[in-house]
């Protein structure tokens, strides 16, 4: 690879490169709402048509978002990108401090919704492609790229597509959405994801709220949703449900080291979070094992009856809760949901009804894959510094369908994000230097995986 | 007492003073917003002195809505009456089939916020006394008449009005507001209320809700109030503080006569309800024990994180509960908050906070007193019908400060309610006759209490 030439290429057409960057941020794609999502896929199959990719936006179930797939370049070895063309709800609007759908540079930062999650790592990856065209001549090997556009709800119906078109998607390596920077300017690979289980409990007791003196005849949602949710998980954070437990499995040798290596940030958490000491004194290696390596059992909401100012006398018919499962591998959304059920019944909460749950499968990936080793080379080269190699992400995203699923494709994630990123919050952001580095970093890391 | 002439001055005058009761609703009276609250004290004050009465508007502490004290008549027997000026909020407003503060009359019920709470007992008592005056002379006994602002918000000033003015507020028997016929038009009458402590709760745990994948490390506000409240009641309805139930006393043999002699209700609760059973299958008099002279526990809200719809991965770092506990005689607000804060510590929980609590003590009446038996044989006399005595309210007011912190004076609650009264809800309503024989009803009860 001649990294003069490509660099060039990037300072000349520097202006062009980023308005096209802003193009993608112009075009809302709420997946929520679905706000243009139909405009999106179009813009993201016409700027890989112009690359000379072969394109296609192919349906899902139910018409939902569709899928861009592409591919672009020949060879014996196969590069699979995983992108989403969709970005989460803007809303609450008056916290931005520019419109989030108009891209905004202030102090050398660009903000927009999507500016990092995942259009400004989709952009780079693009048009580092671009550069690598127009300076090296043809691509080293194939890539297979896949952008869809309902992953920040979950990715309903990636799977199924997957399941449908298996034999597109052989690959030797994935290069995954986001990652980038920490507090520290470190720059991270994760080469994993936690599963999730997402499950909405509802308790509906009788008829109608009804006034609180009648509590001594008259059974209350909420109190049996508290009595539910109680036997589930203890105070001493034992997650209770028969079963639950027996898929953990202690991290191989190489994700140890990897942990063993993982910079202390402890202090610097605890101080943003303002608290003393992590749950059950945890800390060092024993922390980390469990962030990265057990399964959770998490509320993320409650509600029932008043919730209003001041005091308001009712007996809640009715009583909702929201909880997440961050799984480890083989502990699948349906096994947790069917767990839960027998966990319920067993404790005598046949009142207690799984509204719904949805979710992802766990995908603890190979972290010395030779994906993972390009990745890591392009950081000596173009950040200068050795990347921070985390084992696994505590979140979740739909990597199992593209990795276990069709035969074990490492993956590593890569991007461009720091820290003060706001993915999902309001003044979403990118430095402008990440998105410049990071077209250099994809150009090296095209030329790495190539060697690898 | 001549009737005739009583109910004759009624019939004559009584466009007149539906007119008035009108006025009476016209005025807007809101002590959650102090709404009209200074403008209906006024009026009150205004049409006690039309009867001849003297009057006073007497400030509460902090500028909160004043007390209309009024007395008048003479003789060595007294009879306290307590009412309240102020109404519920009428919000949500688009319910209402007219507006609440214009009363209009559908097939002869009268609707309008305040139409039965307090109003138009208020009223009807106050139009009573006028037509006693015009057509029988004078009072056979002294009336002394205390009208509050706040009942609607927990009477936050009247026990310390009541402590400045106790040598004001002797008196023999007390009529009580609300009451009136159950769903089977039985006339009620009721000789006490459940005191009541509405508690607020508050956990919070880290600094700011965080992403729900740092559950391993993170301590989560809503799982720390779930277990908190897991510890106070079981699933078997026990009340688990310690303490707490050493203030049920059985009903005297009195109040049990009273239990055993009311009319079941059971299967019309059960269907509105839509259960099969009570609580624990309660049913007959253990079920009545239950309701009417044990102490509760009530969730009435619960609030924590994600509540929207769909999914979001959030780890809460706040999380509160709003707890209603119906008290017994001697457990009072004070001591349940002692017990209650005790209780979350002695369990490891003082991160749970008591942000708040209020309520009123209990008070259960002489169920043989004068004023019963007077508001018994003047229900025979104007309704004809056996009343029904219930010895208790499960419900909650101020009638501790007005009875036994004066020196024991005998209550009994006698009202124009009709089942369907929608009081505190939108298209509060009373049926006009209710309204007309109610106020023969209290001249009746005069006589009755003169010879009692």
């Amino acid at each position: 690879m001649d990294t003069t030439t490509f660099d060039a290429y990037l300072l000349q057409h520097r202006e062009r490169l980023f308005e096209d960057y802003k193009d993608f941020l112009r075009q809302p794609s709420v997946a929520a709402t679905g706000q243009g999502i139909v405009e999106m896929a179009a813009l993201v199959a016409r700027r890989f048509a112009t690359l000379g990719a072969s394109v296609q936006i192919i349906p899902t179930e139910g018409n939902a978002p569709p899928v861009v797939w592409a591919e672009i370049g020949e060879g014996d070895k196969t590069l699979l990108i995983y992108n989403h063309y969709d970005v989460q709800p803007a809303e609450p609007f008056n916290l931005w401090l520019s419109p989030p759908f108009e891209p905004t540079v202030r102090d050398g930062i660009l903000f927009a919704r999507g500016a990092s999650d995942d259009k400004g790592e989709l952009v780079t990856r693009i048009h580092a492609v671009e550069a690598w065209l127009a300076t090296q001549g043809k691509l080293p090997f194939k890539i297979k790229w896949l952008v869809e556009g309902e992953e920040e709800i979950g990715s309903p119906h990636l799977h199924k597509w997957v399941e449908q078109h298996q034999d597109w998607l052989k690959a030797d390596g994935c290069l995954w959405e986001f990652g980038g920077f920490d507090e520290n300017g470190r720059f991270t690979l994760t080469m994993g994801v936690k599963g999730i289980c997402y499950v909405q409990l509802r308790v509906k007791s009788v008829d109608h709220d009804l006034h609180s003196s009648l509590a001594p005849l008259a059974p209350n949602a909420a109190w049996r949703l508290i009595w539910a949710l109680s036997t589930l998980k203890d105070a001493q954070e034992n997650i209770l449900i028969d079963g639950y437990k027996d898929y953990v499995r202690e991290p191989s040798e190489a994700q140890m080291e990897l942990l063993r290596r993982l910079p202390s940030e402890e202090d610097a958490i605890k101080q943003s979070w303002k608290i003393d000491s992590f749950l059950q004194g945890r800390t060092g290696l024993d922390a980390l094992k469990q962030l990265y390596f057990t399964p959770t059992a998490t509320l993320c909401g409650l509600t029932s009856g008043w919730q209003g100012l001041g005091t308001k006398t009712v007996l809640p018919a009715e009583a909702t809760a929201k909880v997440d499962f961050r799984l480890v591998p083989d502990l699948t959304p349906d096994i947790v949901a069917d767990l839960l059920r027998k966990h319920l019944d067993k404790h005598g909460f046949t009142d207690v009804e799984i509204v719904s749950y949805n979710g992802y499968r766990a995908e603890f990936c190979d972290v010395e894959a030779g994906i993972v080793k390009a990745a890591a080379r392009a950081a000596h080269r173009i950040y200068n510094q050795e990347p921070v190699l985390v084992p696994n992400s505590p979140g979740s995203g739909p990597m199992w369908s593209l990795s276990s699923f069709i035969g074990g494709v490492p993956v590593v994630c890569a991007g461009i994000s720091h820290a003060d990123n706001r993915v999902h919050s309001p003044n979403e952001n990118v430095p402008l230097q990440n998105y410049y580095d990071g077209m250099r970093y994809i150009g090296v890391l095209i030329e790495e995986f190539a060697a690898a």
